[in-house]
């Protein structure tokens, strides 16, 4: 066998296992029994082991190392393949085994320490692993790229090609545009439709609703279905078996919505991606930016404009019309672009969202770079969100402590999500060349924006990088321009204009 | 790391890949998407032979015949697991791998072809798969036990102990005491339930009353869930884990009620099983009459008893008010008990079913005996069919083409069926000894006849053989005395004393 045909059969032995983790993942998360769980953990153990030893021996980082070295006798897509196997081995084969499982189990044990804290609003619990966490996520960094700054490092991790000098411009845009205009929205005159929205809406109807959405944007049920868990995601092992979910509120009925929209996005993405990669290292969605660039377009872009609106509200009508007896479709639409300075970044609106990632990235970048340690955290947390908010949290529950994330050593993540935002408004831009969007929306046609993305990007997979595909769309580099423009266009004409 | 040593991390290994094999059929069986059937099918078969390398290797072997050796060194647990792995074993190694593997391609080719016969009444096109495969199951039975009887051999794969001395003498008595009576029955004056019992039922409502079952049966809901399936079945990893589904049928409320009674049946054997034996090849039920025996047991003896409609007749009333109305607990008692000879086996009765069964070991005793051929095979069903129940298939989708078992290669697997319900008049006999079992039903204390079961039975796993569990139990070697009474003395009741 030579070089290229061994490493494809390691490919895909270990696209098998990664399959039924992920099997076993979406079963966890969607509908297995609570006392299967100790089982499950200590069987799947086995399994994960037997992938690790697959993805990480001698042979295999040989081969790749192999394969590397003489990657120019290669066509483009191998290379590009290459190239991921090489940083994915390099990003493990210099840490020390010790340190790698000792960095497992504290991430393990990070979890139920934050959660506890959270509950209890004690950050003092927590701080010591947040402390450890930070320190071998800057180690593991050096160890990859010994002069190259750590949290540049962590950036490329969750969005190639990205490094502070990118975010920084990006951010200081939004610094100083965005947040004067976020204030002037806040205090503008607004109608208030709290009641309206936390009414009580019947699970059972919501789900028909979001069921509905289903085929308003398209997505293809022989190749996926939607169910509910705690938390919504998206999941998907090839184009052809796409799962989703969405989260019921009672007392919230946007809840299930925009989740849905949001995950549906996520979903079309890698339903459309081509099915020439499955059994490479190309397929599914290219990055988290890209991949949320399509949930938050779909959710945000298409999901709270009037267009959408004018024509599915009579659907919700029909199954709330309690509910929406003195509302219409107006009315809905700037219902859920109802716009408030809130603490909680998951909970925030569209306006709002990206300075509750600014105010992450800002700490992340200091705290990595030791310009600040994690006794400065709960205080500098407060004096940024109150800078960029005008509000203050009153316990570390909503403030610090409120995201996962650097729980599981997730540290350079979550710029992604508003850098994710922002490209999605350039490719927009784009689209508007080529698509009467607002038509298409009117006229119930998303099937012809699905086809539009397939084409430019959903296809691709991940053989192009995000760099690449946003200069390929949109024929310049990432501008947060049109990010800012978008924005202020659509809340001034909310807000400002009547 | 001495032998029982290794053995046990042989077994978790190999328990770890049948878990995510388990769950993808489990997952394939209840949800997955359509689309997604291929892709699972390519990438299932690496972890499958991942799985047959572990089970059948040179070392794996050499460890099993070394432990079995010296198998009076161990204690009796560990003995009987040495037993069963040298019984898989043995029933693989004389095999030889093309046969194996042109057998699985035969078994894998034949499910189509005879959904696509029995689809078009098309029994000659079925005809010569279904010779290779009496054929390869012939000779495998011979690989394993040269000098015995092929058909034992057979009948010993799917009920440990159990040969065509043993089901002979069943069977005999069946056909003698059985088939007058059920003649007798049939040719009584019975009410017609018909429209009451196929009037139009809301899945969704059948649904609730299923969930309601749940209940009434005491299933642990942490350690379990239902749904939904096109045929009903339950799926286990661990008495933690254990999973049913059942069907539903607007016209036919009977089909979701009594299978799901009948997956509870199975689920809550499974559950109750002691989780000593999880990491163990002792695990799980013992066999399949044993199972037979419980799922019968719940869906027949308990959930078609007039105690229990005299309990439960309420809350299906409560649900379906228009359907019931004219109707009383003792309807629905006599409803669910209904008698009458029918062609397929799946619809039958309690009482008409174990003569479909009788035919069915009677024709594969004559095939595995070359007493007759493929060609003779629908005459001398419909024949044997008109003998027992006088009727007489109209073409051979009702009659020879109607079971999926044989195109799998099943063969030996129907008298369990019948088997397990007969075990089940036997336990319920000795049952009664202990507790009141009607009043217990009828004062909806469920619980108390799964604790009685858990100690006498379930707990056991296949740690015992059926036979050692049968006679633990009862105190005397299998009699179908006590089936053929228990249907006499019922259906006696039901339709000649009033």
């Amino acid at each position: 066998m030579d070089l290229k045909q061994k490493f494809r059969e390691n490919v895909k032995k270990i696209k098998a296992y990664i399959y039924v983790l992920q099997l076993a993942g979406w079963d966890s998360n969607t509908e297995a029994p609570r006392n299967s769980f100790k089982r499950r953990g200590e069987i799947l153990n086995v399994l994960s082991k037997e992938l690790f030893s697959l993805q990480t021996s001698p042979e295999t980082i040989k081969a790749i190392n192999e394969l590397y070295s003489n990657i120019d006798e290669y066509d483009d897509l191998f290379q590009r393949e290459i190239r991921k196997a090489k940083r994915s081995i390099d990003k493990i084969v210099n840490i020390p085994e010790k340190e790698y499982l000792e960095y497992q189990r504290l991430i393990n044990d990070s979890q139920l320490i934050w959660e506890d804290a959270k509950h209890n609003n004690d950050f003092e619990s927590f701080k010591k692993n947040l402390e450890i966490i930070f320190d071998y996520n800057k180690k593991f960094a050096l160890y990859y790229a010994p002069d190259k700054n750590p949290y540049d490092t962590m950036l490329d991790d969750y969005e190639e090609g990205m490094s502070t000098k990118d975010y920084d411009i990006f951010f200081d845009a939004l610094k100083k545009d965005l947040v004067p205009f976020v204030k002037e929205i806040l205090s503008a005159k607004k109608e208030d439709y709290s009641k309206f929205i936390n009414n009580k809406y019947d699970v059972k109807k919501q789900e028909e609703f979001c069921d509905y959405l289903i085929d308003v944007l398209n997505f293809d049920r022989n190749s996926g279905l939607m169910k509910k868990s705690v938390h919504p995601f998206t999941w998907n092992t090839s184009p052809e078996d796409v799962r989703f979910t969405t989260k019921y509120l009672e007392n919230y009925v946007f809840s299930s919505i925009f989740a849905a929209i949001h995950e549906l996005g996520h979903a079309l993405y890698e339903q459309q991606v081509s099915t020439d990669y499955d059994n490479t290292l190309l397929n599914g969605g290219t990055s988290m930016g890209i991949h949320e660039s399509q949930s938050r377009f779909y959710e945000n872009t298409i999901g709270r404009s009037e267009e959408f609106w004018n024509t599915h509200f009579n659907k919700f009508k029909e199954l709330f019309p309690e509910q929406t007896k003195d509302f219409t479709a107006k009315d809905m639409y700037k219902a859920v672009n109802q716009v408030e300075a809130s603490l909680i970044r998951i909970e925030a609106d569209e306006l709002t969202y990206p300075l509750h990632i600014m105010l992450r990235y800002d700490i992340e970048k200091m705290m990595v770079n030791g310009e600040i340690t994690v006794d400065d955290l709960p205080e500098v947390w407060n004096n940024k969100i109150e800078e960029y908010l005008g509000i203050r949290p009153s316990n570390n529950s909503e403030g610090v402590l409120q995201d996962v994330h650097w729980s599981g050593g997730m540290i350079g993540y979550f710029p992604t999500y508003a850098l994710g935002t922002a490209y999605s408004a350039q490719i927009y831009h784009a689209m508007l060349k080529d698509l009467d969007v607002f038509k298409i929306i009117r006229e119930n046609r998303i099937e012809d924006i699905n086809s539009w993305l397939k084409e430019k990007l959903h296809k691709y997979g991940s053989s192009k990088t995000p760099k690449e595909l946003l200069v390929m769309i949109t024929k310049e580099e990432f501008n947060p321009k049109y990010y800012i423009d978008y924005l202020k266009e659509k809340y001034s004409n909310l807000y400002l204009n009547k």
